[in-house]
């Protein structure tokens, strides 16, 4: 039994409040557990120069916490002057992983910014910035559809859904979507991205504490993608609510 | 008729929702209209190294905005490796302003970091700033007091109530509240910082578009009297109702 | 009675010296007491990149202070690697009150950058700036018009006079034109800028160390009245000497 | 059949030329194909401060590239004045999996620093390093224990063998070791930090141009293992020429 | 014939004024034709972390320039957020040329730093400044010995006079302490540091536009120590007018 | 007799093994006694945004060590965020020597960027850069002539042989290419640059402990010139080697 009564291959409470922003051109509050974010599409009308003039948009990212998101403040990187190597890492991942299901000929020249600010942070804001980012995603491209900016008659940028759930190793247990206690007892810990189809885009797996075996790692995938599939439930519906029918993948079966 | 159908002396509809962050001392989220700030308190056991042993705390604050709080998305300030001109004025007169209202020795030597993250702005951000900081302020002196770190013995380290709010000339007429269209076209701007007692903390008046009279200056510091005193009974509604008892200066005629 | 003699609403002795840098468009030293401020003005013809093709031209303006400007010397903030919050708070201010002042269509596209570097320091610093780096303002604008870049049949671009003070409270009374050491002892500190004509630009007041009321205000902002006509003077005859003539809007009466 | 000739599962040629380094307590020139590393091991007394007085020594790296290690000229990230994202990442890699391999405790209070600089780039530079950077942390900590520093009769403080390699996926077919050429054209990459032992340490797998299923990732982690076997293999050899005896855990059977 | 009337072997009109700053524990302004640098000495009576507790103090030196100090306006450090690569070498420099007249254990455990900013720059601005430095350096310590901080019973902490000038080659002509319009077409430009007893501290000659032979080279150390016995004179005289006796070295006979 | 056996006019074993580096369109590794350093240079068809149009190339340089090439690690530079006094100092003492022998004409519309990346420092990094720099950017030029970038009927761009030494006084006697530990305890140091033809492109003598007089100057360029003479035959037999033809200005007498 978890601290918080959860099974071990259960996920928190997840909830994903869309249209939270009113200037963004998609938003979302992703909440899972205690873990708060807050996700914003921009929409830019131009591409890196390095990209100019190649018929194909970008997707990219940029993550931070407010000071007191965790139990101790911690100083902005703005006081800084300069981001963390945990930012930065996380930044690059989010951005990769969205680009994964973006067909970025069909997004044309443009540029769509997420922004994943943790408001409040327990365990997993990484995987819960993914997930939310790409609802966030599906709601500006949804509305760039909608307004003609992207032809309808041209295929949907999105070619699938995608979620991200944490998984580790904790006393000896395998177990699902950690808070912030259990991540910090973990020997093993697993950042997971998958698509709809249940495809893996990463698989990121530290053995902070003791190395895993083969074993271990195949039971952590196995529940991560239970739990993906649930986080993707919970995406389906709240696109859905918010009007924006986003294509799915076929589902592979089990690998 | 303004814009939004407010009366040119009418503050907007005004919300302070305490508690919104599990960690901090103090917090509170604080919707001025469309503006939303949150606020939060961090009590550190600790002063900047040139106060330490005088037996005096110290009040200080941190403003920040997120990229897409505002209609077109603003670059972090993390990213830019620095703090614009704009960001290090505003924190600076929040903490000038707060420190005006608190007994430093009744404090003891402790620092509280006020932390103020602009979620979405319409106008009017620093004054709103100030405002809710203030309320995350006293909850985390209040509980400073409840846990006996300040003796309840000792005389209360906020001495009077404080909040703010602008005030401007808009096409001949002064208009209170600024919203973010109304701020835009103002040929004077001003904002005022108030203690409970009505005294003035913080007069900060430029005519950007035009010199103003004193005359309008007068006109100007009438009003916002009155919207200050608006806010500071939502602020003693929102303490009272998480259990904290301000003291507050007996009121000083109309100067 | 003051430490150096002077009555509550005497201004320091002041001297305004044109010319002193013989590569600058205008050049002034101007000494207050024991301030001195030396101040350049370059002209560039041409505007920031979000300006151009407007027919607008553009004011701007720098402060720095030597490291020995002070008692104890100040790391430069070259050495630092950036400016402080204080050095953008002034030169954004002093930016903006030259600003109003200026028609900036009749300036034509182009820029005027002051440069304000304290040589030596002793209160006032940021308001003898302002007064400084008008007259060296209008030295420029003088050169344009002279040599024809500005046509004469052309409105002047300034529009009328400018000039600040400092004002305070200090044990209890009302002081003008603080230096150093009274201002380390007041508890409300008032920087004045006006024009020509008598009305006002920026009042930036601050209850450092007490709130204060509006009838203190009122005071303060009279005697601050009386010496910036003072120093309206002084600039008027440092520019006649210099051979500019700079128009002045009428006075409007007391307010 | 692979540009350079070699068989889907097999390693580039690889030596390890240790002590190149007149002053480093350890350190080898790593060559992996045309991809080239110079590894030193650098023992400081001290531990950072947030460790003082816990009996627990610390080690870490840094990692950087010459600007023309690469087919072009880099800028200098000093020249920049910040380290990429990039560069954060893979020396946060490089440190936190050599410390899997080393009881902290074992190593006393003192840090060290593995600086990990690629002379020449190919492909595989992060994977390298890291089996570079274990060879002069062993010849380090072998100089440690042979001088007394750390006292004989201590646990050694390496407890496996640590080393890595990058595999992918090119048209279709996994590919161990990739070059730079064939990294550029992968549409899965997966570097893989394995122990002596034959256990995980870290999986770091991204799908940069597609997803991919569980059966590749089982295919990519098989062919990394025999790989890895190899480099240890090397490793043994170069540390047993240079006399350093290291402990290995037996190995555990296939997962 | 030179553009300014002087001879080739003729230094510019020179003057040194001394006390220009109310709060430094030496200041000079010295102006070397239309060159003018105002330096100030700064006494720290402590030393940096790495020397403390050897009974030895330090000399250091930082050099800037006003933006309006040339002809055209040059943007600050402190707004690039650097300095540039020709600050660092001149502050070396200077300091490191101070330092060899000066005896560090005779000056006891204090740091004396000397800032030198150019108000108007016309060639020759480094050879200025260590020339008008070694005025103020010599002005803080007598005043240290005058009070006692220094005992006046302890050897003199400056061992012999310190001035430097610039020398080059300009149409084929060696030409002696250049201006910035020579400077700008010399070929070949030297700086030389000299003692009191014309002994060489620096002699740095670079043939910017062609190479030099050693007969030139000689030829432009001869006139350089004729004109730098010029300034020791004007030193003197500054000096001593201010009061202070600085020892000098017997001269040696022409090398 | 030296701590190496070296007599005191005779430079270390000296090494220069071209085309170490696969990418680099000239590249050698220099050694000198136990110093080496890493040069490459990198031809870039453009130049610099204020040369443009001119019909002229240009020539620069960077230069680094890597952490632990020293004695004791240092600090990389890009984790300070800002390259050192001394670095930048260096890089553009070897720019300008590399530049005095190349016929920026000739070169034509690009930019050759040498880089010295010091593995291992032993005394004479700023030397050594520039003898090894000089034959990295022979071997570019070479290709471009031979490539037909640059046409071999135009004058070649390399002017004439460019070298470099170090030489100071230690306990009294003048020594030739000083190591770190002779370079410690040296009371002058210089360093000289000279062409093929025994001309001066740089002296920068520095008397770091004590001044010195002409004499001992003279008896320094004169070792200088004999070993920098000796450095040019090494040069030339390694550009020979790699089939490098470099025109040669023909020898002055001596001057």
């Amino acid at each position: 039994m978890r601290t918080d009564g959860r099974q071990w291959d259960e996920i928190r409470p997840t909830t994903m409040t869309t249209g939270v922003n009113k200037y963004a051109e998609g938003s979302v509050l992703i909440e899972v557990g205690a873990t708060k974010v807050i996700c914003t599409a921009t929409v830019d009308e131009k591409v890196p120069p390095f990209m100019k003039g190649q018929g194909r948009g970008w997707v990219t990212a940029e993550y931070a916490m407010l000071p007191r998101a965790t139990q101790a403040r911690n100083q902005r990187e703005s006081a800084k002057g300069k981001l963390t190597g945990r930012t930065m890492e996380i930044q690059r991942l989010i951005g990769r992983a969205l680009r994964s299901v973006v067909d970025l000929h069909a997004l044309g020249e443009r540029t769509i910014t997420l922004d994943c600010d943790v408001i409040q942070a327990d365990g997993g804001t990484r995987t819960t910035s993914i997930t939310g980012a790409f609802v966030a995603l599906c709601l500006a491209v949804d509305k760039l559809r909608a307004s003609g900016h992207i032809p309808e008659t041209r295929k949907h940028p999105i070619t699938d859904y995608l979620a991200s759930l944490s998984v580790g190793v904790v006393n000896g247990h395998v177990l699902l979507d950690l808070n912030y206690e259990e991540d910090s007892k973990a020997i093993v810990d697993m950042n997971v991205v998958m698509t709809g189809a249940g495809k893996l885009v990463e698989v990121q797996g530290t053995g902070e504490e003791a190395p895993f075996t083969r074993q271990e790692m195949n039971a952590m995938l196995d529940v991560a993608e239970q739990g993906i599939r649930r986080m993707r439930a919970l995406q389906r519906e709240a696109l859905g609510a918010a009007g924006a029918a986003i294509p799915e993948a076929s589902e592979t079966p089990h690998a």
